[in-house]
């Protein structure tokens, strides 16, 4: 009998959140789980890692089929743990989230949720961000359940390429209007500070502005029309057409 | 008369570090220069916000020409902070760095000197992030000095495209063996913890493998060889390839 497919969970809010107790319950549909996400949340941590102190590992749970363990670190050391120190062979999929508010555009660089699948991705383990265009705690996911088995199911048989990884956003509704594969929207982030009472002392606020709202193409756009945004990311980030423009700094 | 050029300045190894004294000091040539670093050191921040909780600004010293500020927060906090809090005008220029340590191949996900510099690159601003392959505090930094600002006032002149920018890494040696624009190396770091005598207590260590030792147009084979390594990075992460793949997905 061959061994059931080996699934590694992650995420950004914390091992309590809802989105990632969702996702654990599905993804033990198609295979056996290891959760290993941070102690409390952590969004914003980007690719962030503990490179002063210690990372603390704890098991919350041990069940057939099912491990739970939070971490006292970043979501990308959650992963570099279990990948090294929890699971005892290469997971067949890493999946991230289902994260309490959407990472599109240029949020992937900020999400905590897409670090940790970075990560994976690193390790040439195909993995998954999920994320919801909402940041309610208590959001509904039921409407993402099926598209989410299908995406995570596809995945796993590793049709696209090592060094990619993909990026899921859901909008918040009832009843999804599809699922649409697109490119990351050119957008950012803007008036991102409010000050706090105290003299130079503020608090990171701010709202994203889509710089091509009309581009049906980007995750933005499906997301704000009631569709699913699939999008591959790619590790590696050099801009080859720049290659040859700087060539005359070679000496 | 023109205004002089206006140069922020941000890093990851905290105000004080020898680097960003360096480099500061070399931009002063250049133009106008306001730097904003975080109060002590952030190595391994990525992109990280501080999404809970305030960032706090302190002005250090003010002279005609050069302006320094601290910062609570991460390397990107400091760059939002400049951009919106502190400069009247978009910088003609934002340089991070002199790194006390290497941001070639995957390191570039886990860097806040290069979280820095995606910032800046999100608000339309040239940026380059400077680091050395040494992780000495004392290192001697004047061999790279003439390249850095060789690079430095080719990147004013704007010619590389939007949403990209650039990752300089300097070799540790006493005589740059010249320039070389180079792609990311395909690469991974392995065997990344060690027990920290505690049960379940790790510390983050680990070392690099280069999986293509031998490509020549590669940042570590550079930085290998005695050569400063310049890299075009992007901002958009969108494998493009792969968009066909996943079409089976749409509904």
């Amino acid at each position: 009998m061959s061994e059931k497919p080996l699934i590694l969970i992650a995420n950004d809010d914390g091992v309590e959140a809802k989105g990632i107790k969702v996702l654990t319950r599905l993804m033990c549909q198609l295979g056996q789980v290891v959760v290993v996400a941070p102690d409390g949340a952590r969004s914003g941590s980007s690719c962030a890692i503990t490179t002063h102190g210690t990372v603390r590992l704890t098991c919350l749970s041990q069940a057939p089929g099912l491990q739970v363990y939070s971490c006292s670190g970043t979501p990308t050391d959650c992963v570099k743990l279990a990948l090294e120190k929890v699971l005892g062979r290469k997971p067949d999929l890493m999946v991230s989230g289902i994260n309490h508010g959407d990472n599109t555009s240029v949020s992937v660089h900020y999400s905590g949720t897409l670090g940790a699948v970075y990560e994976a991705c690193m390790k040439e383990v195909p993995a998954i961000g999920f994320s919801v265009r909402s940041t309610d705690p208590e959001c509904d996911f039921s409407p993402y359940e099926q598209s989410i088995l299908k995406i995570a199911s596809l995945a796993m048989k590793k049709v696209f390429p090592r060094d990619v990884c993909l990026n899921v956003n859901f909008p918040l509704v009832e009843k999804l209007q599809g699922i649409r594969v697109c490119r990351l929207a050119r957008g950012n982030w803007v008036e991102e500070w409010i000050e706090d009472g105290e003299a130079d002392t503020f608090r990171l606020t701010g709202h994203f502005v889509n710089l091509e709202p009309e581009a049906e193409d980007t995750d933005d756009w499906a997301t704000r029309h009631g569709m699913a945004a699939v999008t591959p990311l790619k590790l590696d980030m050099t801009h080859f057409p720049t290659l040859p423009l700087l060539k005359e700094l070679e000496s």
